[in-house]
């Protein structure tokens, strides 16, 4: 079950943080700039600049500078592998659950 | 869609890292204490420990300390919120890019 460790890693660092999630979100209806963001999100260029770093080390962000703006749009990686994580998760409690159930009921079908 | 923005943080964190991810699978399996989980992970108690610590905070894993052993076992909280967060977020980009894609065919139809 772990694979991609290091995309897992990146990528849920990632979005354990309000703000980049909140980035994410934003970019998800269309491309903006670092200044659009730092507008949005009532943060200084630099503290954005951080997060958008963060978001385009785990792929989930890309950036372009062209002149003196940079513009930021999702990138190649849509979270897919971390979705696939911990669904794989939770069928494994859920298979678990299921095993413990049946267990139960042919215990209590052998009480007298 | 920025819900329970706390939770998702500490949880998002907790699964951002590959030993963290790994007891949460070995718990999915059935409880286990420290000892058997430094065992398993090759890392001192101290270390494990800590990272309990952090799985617990996010309410992924509770433990129960019966005499000198603490039993780990899967905690309340599932990932459920997580995997809805991404989920919406999927969901948002696919419905963009349907819409990108109806306006290419949409223009496509106006060229000469």
């Amino acid at each position: 079950m772990v694979q991609y460790s290091n995309e897992l890693d990146k990528a849920f660092g990632a979005v354990s943080d309000p703000t980049r999630r909140g980035i994410l979100e934003r970019l998800g209806r269309g491309p903006a700039s670092i200044s659009d963001l730092a507008g949005a999100f009532e943060m200084t260029l630099t503290g954005i600049k951080k997060h958008v770093q963060v978001l385009e080390g785990a792929g989930l962000v890309l950036t372009e500078k062209v002149g003196r703006v940079r513009t930021c749009r999702v990138g190649p990686r849509r979270l897919a592998d971390e979705a696939m994580w911990i669904n794989q998760y939770q069928e494994m409690l859920e298979a678990r659950f299921n095993r413990l159930e049946a267990f139960l009921e042919h215990t209590k079908g052998k009480s007298p």
